[in-house]
């Protein structure tokens, strides 16, 4: 039976765990909020994790792994971060077999430990900068839990690095943060906006937090990469100090940064649709699908020494493709199958099309018969190539536009309520920066400050609640 | 001030730790028992992550990422599981503020985990055999730890298939084993021997444990990687049934295999000397070391600008180099540097090299003047890619001898335990097969069977222990 998943304009919540379950992204675990990355799912993962990992490489960025326990006292050494991760935290009590004599938190994030060893690591000028990341897993003690968005464990990638200078963090943060635009907008086809948060949103013990925020498919925000300046806070309470070139003992300027698996959860519900997923092509699993058709005994066998010889041919240009030659599941519930599961591009070849040497292409982003696309057999591998490279920007725009016709620039708060509580979007207005009109707005509308976008209109204006005058325009959403 | 490390003659274990907080490889967490991988031993890992992923790929696996907390309920579905593991988990018992109502594991390895979602997944013989890997972290509360040895927390890679028959699982068995000797004699450049587990050292849970046993260089054993079927043990536990080609519910047969950290540590103790590290040039992480070497200013930059068109030229060729043009050290500091961190070739160019259009090629496996090169500039890089092959297979070749130099072949108990208890290395004898010539043996030199190998004399023999007939030799050892 084929599958089938909640239409998005009946329940998008529901569509999105259809969509995941049934195209075999995740499952949900045994363990209450914990979540199983199926093979399919683990495969776009591990396209991210390249496309994040030769970035940082590329920018002198060295992988390290530091443990996954951490003193309980470790989390209370910086005042702002206990308060932010306390009522989160996982926490061992005992082990083989004994209570411990201090409890051990499973990491919620590494700044602690790794401030800890950083301390150890670094005494001179000489030793900065240091530039480390990590792949790891993390554990939140969530309370409402969905798949992929908000787990209780997740995996993520953590960066972070000590400096000289302030200057030089500060850098260090936006280059983190220009990378993670880069790779969304590049990899994952996810327009997104780049900013500052707001006091009130910052990650718990940073000075600075910067974020790149994307719209989803229901028009709901969501950061989808964070970059802290962590000041000195952090070398401050784990004594992080290093001898300058004029031999005086200094505080270092740390920072740290992340993306995790939410971003899977962003690729379904900005690109995907009422058949399922959309993935694009650069982060694809399966980037090209061949599904050969026949019905007499007598064609199978012409049949799929075509396909295989398409799959030969995609291989040789390193396409990451599969062939379905399964023969217990006719055509059709194949079509539906690969559109669940958002493979770009979908190659058929049937009797007729072995006699013409052709086959014929299908684009995942455009369905339906009038997008299909006869191929000569001759050209089939420069043009699936350059298809993949038009459904990766289509999907872009289309996500662009989406956002576009989305947002709205607001400059009273009538209509701003109008909006956020009812059709939704991004809601850009100004705002006087002061915390009581941030929450006053939140408790009006569940929109929260997404974030100061970096791109700023050169006059200033009157905040959109209070009316005082403002510096700075804001982006207002309800968010993930 | 130069490093030194202990000599290995003098304390083979406080050799050990030095040479890996030395080479920078890792260093000691706060908490007892754990440890940090450094960059330098992370990029290692990297290699060896690498080395496998593509392995496990080819043979038609998939990774995928199960959760770190498992009910404490589950480990005791399996009565050998239990037993073997219930005395090392770290259990957790508070999560947000609030005790669990059932405590939560750490994973100390995921059988019952997979166990329980691959009950949920397979339904019929068409979703078999199910292919999967994951790299991930476990923790095990072990009360003696060594760095990369044997850690409360490692890093690791468990294998977890199912498949319909015995012979198919007993297949997939063996080819992960196959690919974990590959990988360790043509990456590792270290050989080892195959075998079965006697059934006091299976893994717990197994019907049958396979694995490759390399010595190291004080020439104990060290388990390298572990290939496992578990029969039906786990699938009767959690359940896992398919319906078979004849509509009959059958339970699953299902393996594990798992290479983990500690291979670093092998790669220490197989190659190492008393100057430090020998790292294998397809798993170094830095293959080749450029040390620029002038004296006065004005060479500075002529001999500066060659070091920089050799490290493009090698670059070209996908050698992984690093140019060390640090001005705060002098060469001779830089040379003890990069062999204390096991560099395969380093490089070395002054001013007189400049002009005579050459360089020194220096082989970190075989130190000294006279086997140093003077090589053309034109034919450097075909020349260090040889090299670096070279070195690779002079790795294995070495390693190899030694440990045949140091295997005795004995056929009565007083040989055995004068050799096991004087000099050390592995004794091949006859063993009946009995668990208390096993014990005996074990009680009287700390030797234990690390395998079986599956290379067997043609003829039968008598025990080492009891004089009994023995149809099998067995590789004794003290072991890591």
């Amino acid at each position: 039976m084929a599958k089938k998943v909640t239409p998005r304009g009946q329940d998008y919540a529901r569509w999105y765990t259809d969509v995941i379950q049934q195209a075999e992204l995740a499952d949900y675990a045994p363990v209450r909020g914990c979540m199983v990355i199926r093979p399919y799912g683990y495969g776009l993962w591990e396209h991210v994790q390249q496309a994040l990992d030769r970035r940082f490489k590329e920018t002198g960025h060295k992988n390290a792994y530091f443990p996954l326990l951490i003193p309980e006292s470790f989390i209370k050494k910086e005042s702002e971060h206990v308060e932010g991760f306390a009522p989160e935290l996982a926490v061992v009590t005992h082990g083989g077999g004994k209570k411990l004599e201090e409890p051990l938190v499973i990491r919620p994030t590494s700044e602690t430990i790794i401030g800890h060893m950083y301390a150890k690591w670094i005494n001179s000028y000489r030793d900065l900068p240091l530039l480390i990341n990590q792949w790891a897993n993390v554990v939140r003690w969530e309370m409402r839990t969905r798949l992929f968005l908000r787990t209780l464990e997740f995996l993520w990638q953590e960066g972070h690095t000590a400096h000289a200078t302030y200057d030089e963090a500060e850098e260090e943060t936006m280059r983190m943060l220009e990378i993670y635009s880069d790779f969304a907008e590049t990899d994952g086809a996810i327009p997104v906006i780049r900013g500052r948060k707001s006091e009130s949103e910052k990650f718990a013990g940073a000075r600075h937090s910067y974020s790149i925020e994307a719209m989803m498919g229901d028009k709901k925000a969501l950061q989808a990469g964070t970059s802290h300046n962590l000041g000195q806070n952090f070398a401050q309470a784990f004594d992080i100090k290093f001898l300058d070139t004029n031999n005086q003992l200094q505080y270092c300027w740390t920072t740290s940064w992340g993306v995790s698996t939410r971003f899977v959860g962003a690729l379904v519900m900005v690109h995907g649709d009422d058949q399922g997923l959309i993935l694009p092509p650069r982060l694809a699993p399966i980037q090209v699908v061949i599904v050969p058709i026949w019905k007499k005994e007598d064609e199978r066998s012409r049949v799929l020494a075509a396909a295989e010889q398409i799959e030969e041919v995609l291989l040789s240009e390193n396409v990451r493709v599969e062939l379905d030659a399964r023969e217990q599941y006719r055509a059709g519930w194949k079509f539906n199958e690969w559109e669940l599961k958002g493979v770009p591009l979908r190659v058929e070849i049937g009797p007729r099309d072995v006699e013409n040497r052709q086959a014929v292409v299908a684009r995942r982003d455009r369905p339906g018969r009038a997008d299909k696309k006869t191929v000569k057999m001759e050209g089939l591998a420069p043009r699936v190539v350059a298809l993949l490279d038009d459904v990766q920007q289509s999907l872009y725009d289309r996500a662009l536009q989406f956002r576009e016709d989305n947002t709205y620039q607001v400059e009273d708060f009538s209509a701003f309520q109008e909006i956020a509580n009812g059709t939704g979007g991004f809601l850009d207005a100004y705002w006087c920066g002061s915390e009581s009109c941030e929450t006053a707005i939140k408790e009006a509308t569940k929109a929260t400050i997404r974030c100061i976008p970096f791109d700023q209109p050169k006059e200033s204006g009157h905040c959109v609640f209070c009316g005082q005058k403002a510096a700075e325009r804001a982006i207002f959403s309800r968010a993930y």
